[in-house]
């Protein structure tokens, strides 16, 4: 069960299991795992969304002959998020991690732009989910070109959370997926990054370095909670 | 051996034990592991300083009744490094982390300031470490009182670098040390960090979270130097 959060996942916790605060109606205090293992009698592995992502992109790593020991995978969507795997483990022992709410240098152009997270403001969510294009545009992010400026201003917080990640893990990969990534918004990303890291640490090639997901239409998930499944049962 | 770097720590690399590409004169390209087991025939561990540090933390809090799964270890000094230990290892598979240049939210009192890092300008290291009152002040830090706004300042970097280091990797503590810190010093950077947060994730008590180190006089490394001796010699 790859659940969107934030969630318990401290085995020790009275509370692990539960879908905790949220603002989604209806799901606050939810004991997922309690219900599932009460309804259906079978074992449950708790997880994040994200986390099974990345733990999708890591298991199929090893079918495409890329031998990976660690990843990172964000989400761009309606809002931002991100799972890391280490060693075949996720990273977070006081609980999963909420990279979507890391601080970030402002861009020159966007100083104005006060973000929409309603916790953080600016936060990286705050400024490159899907819905920030609403909110400075006024207009869908589908109707708005990759020659805009303000793709180049998304880049540029996204490649400082590549950065970021970067210099507090070094990874061996990060992955981008979600409705607001493509390969062309990559490019950029890549464009930034290099010019932030500025030669401090070697992560070439980009192109294998920051990546879309392997796995097609957001699927990286699926593959990830079935193998999770798998795990779970024969551990 | 707890070296400066950035070192090359992956034992599969031809370069596995050098310091790389440095600033510091004369120890560039220099092979310390081979030269040591060439000279002394003994097996050598090879980590990072702030490595050593992180570990040191990691053993000593054994020692006082704290069963921590995950930490990390800043120093703030003439630069600004850092070390993580996850379940007993070092976070890092491409490398070791530089958590010193993460990039953050600048403070609206302090955006003519363009930072002192070679590489990055206005990153953490270049917004923070010690040579930076010289720079913003003409003085040494050691002559400028904590009532001083400029400490308020580096109080708001210092607690952005402990809040997207909690969101990336949700460890059980993040320790401060190095020539900058101080007990009153982080009672300004928890005040900052609870701000940031903004209740979105939980940390409290934050004066066990964000915390000195255990090891009085900087001492942190020299047992966790040891300890990673021992546990090479053993495994």
């Amino acid at each position: 069960m790859a659940s969107f959060g934030p969630i318990e996942i401290r085995r020790n916790s009275p509370q692990y299991g539960y879908i905790t605060d949220t603002p989604k109606k209806g799901w606050s205090n939810t004991d997922v795992v309690g219900k599932l293992q009460q309804a259906l009698n079978i074992p449950v592995f708790w997880t994040t969304d994200v986390n099974g992502s990345a733990y999708g992109e890591y298991v199929l790593s090893t079918l495409f002959n890329q031998r990976l020991d660690s990843l990172v995978y964000y989400t761009i969507g309606t809002g931002v998020g991100a799972g890391a795997v280490v060693d075949g483990k996720f990273i977070g022992t006081m609980g999963h991690p909420e990279m979507g709410h890391i601080r970030l240098k402002r861009h020159p152009d966007d100083l104005d732009f006060k973000g929409i997270c309603p916790f953080h403001g600016d936060c990286l969510e705050g400024l490159v989910a899907g819905p920030t294009f609403d909110a400075r545009l006024g207009k869908s992010g589908r109707v708005v070109p990759l020659t805009d400026h303000v793709w180049d201003i998304m880049a540029y917080y996204v490649a400082q959370a590549a950065l970021n990640t970067t210099l507090m893990m070094r990874p061996d990969k990060i992955i981008f997926g979600g409705g607001v990534t493509s390969e062309e918004f990559l490019k950029k990303v890549r464009r930034e990054f290099a010019k932030l890291m500025n030669g401090y640490v070697d992560c070439e090639p980009l192109e294998d370095y920051i990546t879309m997901p392997l796995a097609k239409n957001n699927s990286s998930a699926t593959i990830g909670n079935f193998a999770l499944a798998l795990k779970n049962l024969e551990s």
